[in-house]
């Protein structure tokens, strides 16, 4: 099956979780906005197309299946590409886990957009100083911490028993925006991030991954994404309770 | 199978999500807290349970599995109550709306918390204003025509197929949440919300439904919650494209 992929072009965004899955299993997908422009994705959201309407891109088309949601296209094709455990237990951990990336994800957004998405950045940026402080100093630590617990109840180097999986993909996604967005608040939790800092160099040496982020295909972090480096926005002295 | 519900006490939150379909699919659950404090969920945040670690409430215990994150407990239960179609197909469907409405439930929440959830409401009341009023103006508008074209491709009364699914207590559940929340602004957008407006009355209609909003069990909305009654942070002239 030759997967199709909708999302905007031009950014990672949340786009870029279903991307390094559909890279890491090598599997043949059509980004279908960079090739034919980020118009293709309308008729869609307008409920044009056959299938389910998506409310927002990422969405992935599966033959007549349309499917949306970042942690719902992955559920999806975890089993399918051997990046989750078989049993559905495992799935439905999976799935927790994800959707908990997917917090962050959407809280590291909103430190550029914390009155109104439609709104410039450049409209909202007193209140974007605000709230970035507020996740850098609670927020990061909170969800890093957890993750980093995850890994250590498990066995120190997966998310999931003993294998690879999507959410290890996410993880190291999820710790490159990070670093890229904040990197003084990410240098500081250094010391208490080590299994997540390992993960994330051992999904980079992945000879896909290792291909993919090469690769034109990756394209670079950038003031237009979800994670947005605005130096201005992160605290100028930053102590973390090691 | 007794189930065990984990969410905080004294307000509907998240947890009702979950709780509208273990009341209509007239699951046995013990609603922990409720009988032995909030207490009881922290060891599990801690980690020092068995079964997977949530970052937060609500989870479930469904003998030795523990899940969190409300999509994905929906998602596990569906099946099992007869309150999702039996197709993959349909089930990631779902889990696809039902994410989309968490992303609005989330939106809601900033409404009061725009910068930090870790500050007081009123420590950010200049900017809950301006999110609010965004909110108002431009998410519910498009969230809630999303939805309703939703059920206007489907058959006009509910969100998947032919029949009642978890999708619709919980669209329900939204309705009722920004109509406590959002009033006059709820109020502005009757005539383009019929399909919703109609659904919403259907599914308090279900005798195990009826049931639950009269007993005690359904706490009232309150300003602890996630939907908020602050009338200060609803746009005063609201006016809508009808």
């Amino acid at each position: 099956m030759r997967y199709e992929l909708y999302y905007w072009t031009g950014i990672q965004g949340r786009g870029e979780f279903v991307r390094l899955a559909l890279e890491d299993a090598g599997a043949a997908y059509a980004d279908v906005a960079r090739e034919e422009g980020d118009g293709i994705i309308m008729p869609f959201l307008r409920g044009e197309r056959p299938g389910a309407q998506p409310y927002a891109p990422p969405f992935l088309r599966a033959g007549r299946q349309v499917i949306a949601q970042t942690a719902n296209i992955l559920a999806f094709l975890g089993p399918r590409h051997g990046l989750v455990p078989a049993s559905a237990a495992s799935q439905v951990y999976a799935l927790q886990l994800q959707l908990t990336i997917a917090d962050v994800v959407a809280e590291a957004h909103d430190t550029h957009h914390p009155i109104a998405t439609d709104l410039y950045y450049e409209d909202q940026r007193p209140e974007a100083r605000k709230r970035a402080a507020s996740f850098c100093k609670e927020r990061i630590p909170k969800y890093l911490g957890y993750f980093e617990q995850v890994l250590e109840r498990n066995d120190g180097r997966h998310a999931l028993g003993r294998r690879h999986s999507y959410v290890d993909l996410s993880l190291f996604q999820l710790m490159a925006g990070l670093d890229y967005a904040f990197p003084r608040t990410m240098k500081g939790l250094r010391r208490r991030t080590t299994h997540l800092r390992a993960l994330s160099e051992r999904v980079a040496d992945r000879p896909n991954i290792a291909a993919y982020l090469a690769s034109p295909r990756r394209v670079a972090f950038n003031e237009d994404g979800i994670f947005r480096h605005y130096p201005e926005l992160e605290p100028r002295i930053f102590r973390t309770r090691q």
